[in-house]
């Protein structure tokens, strides 16, 4: 199937699914169903087995899913048995939280290069980074040929970086400013807007 | 409409459009239309118009959607009009960084205690907070009648601090941990796990 038939919505739970799964593989676990999977991250075993009947027959019939067969699988889906290198902008407190994140450790990412405008951060050093000048930025991505980044900048200056990050050829963007970015075609945004996540739980709250 | 007839997939994205409007107006926009709204967000003019028409009608024919109206309507939709205390736990750069954040000013919420389990920090300030004991969760939240909190300690210590949250009467939890948490009935989690936004971006990646 090609990849533009794909809604972006399944894209979206497979990383979700694929977590949950690493999870029962540290618990020893070998095999699980859609059932039990589904209860783990809340969503239906019926939705699990669509969503994942779209990249091929990855379950049997009363026997389930091997964890392990269906963790490749989904590591090959998303490109993440390579690592990529990620460029960090902005060392503030996010930013220094992300160069310090132990989490993305086997899980397809490897922050490369940090970058902030401020003089005095500029040549010091947040872990084994040492702080690059954002005006550089177009430069040194382009040379290393980085194409993710995760953009920590305050809210006024994260469309500017932005467009100096898409000049670069990043052409995916974890956005953690409160702001809506513009990016051309070919160039993604997720965002890590804390706001957003409590406004759709507090729908629920009485 | 009853409360569980809408589906959930559907309150997530009205922060989004939310986010989107609060912008336009920024700019001194008054009113727009469901093609700029989904043209913002990404997400199409009829996905927008469907998504709002299962709270009511706010839109004219013609002449679009009164940016003012609908943000009020979103705000009162989401529970957001009044101002939500929050408890931030666990004092690393995360939290750090959620202490000081700005992007919850007039957005529904407050960060109204920090915890942390450290000897060190526990007594000590960030921000104008001062920190408070991991051991005194369940008391300090009872007493205050916090419903929201935000996590950020260590994977190894999540679940256990989400168990002493849940215990105190939280109901919606913002998870930065690495990990899927278990919460009964009644709880919810959002998770804000860059590898899972980044993962969802490498598919597109060649």
């Amino acid at each position: 199937m090609a990849k533009n038939d794909i809604p972006d919505i399944i894209i979206g739970r497979l990383p979700i699914y694929l977590r949950a799964l690493r999870h029962m593989q540290a618990e020893a676990k070998l095999t699980t169903s859609s059932q039990e999977l589904g209860s783990t991250v809340g969503i239906s075993a019926a939705q699990i087995r669509k969503d994942l009947s779209q990249f091929g027959e990855f379950g049997k019939q009363g026997t389930g899913y091997d964890i392990a067969f269906l963790v490749n699988k989904l590591r090959g889906i998303l490109k993440i048995e390579r690592v990529w290198d990620v460029a960090v902008v902005g060392m503030g407190d996010m930013g220094h939280a992300l160069a310090r994140y132990q989490g993305f450790t086997d899980r397809g990412f490897r922050v490369a290069m940090v970058f902030d405008n401020d003089p005095a951060k500029i040549g010091g050093q947040v872990e084994n980074y040492v702080v690059l000048d954002t005006r550089d930025i177009v430069t040194s991505i382009r040379q290393s040929g980085i194409k993710v980044a995760m953009l920590c900048v305050p809210a006024l200056a994260a469309q500017e970086v932005t467009n100096l990050l898409v000049e670069a050829g990043v052409k995916a963007i974890l956005n953690y400013a409160p702001l809506s970015l513009s990016v051309p075609p070919g160039v993604r945004v997720q965002y890590l807007d804390p706001s957003i996540g409590l406004q759709r739980m507090t729908y629920y709250l009485d």
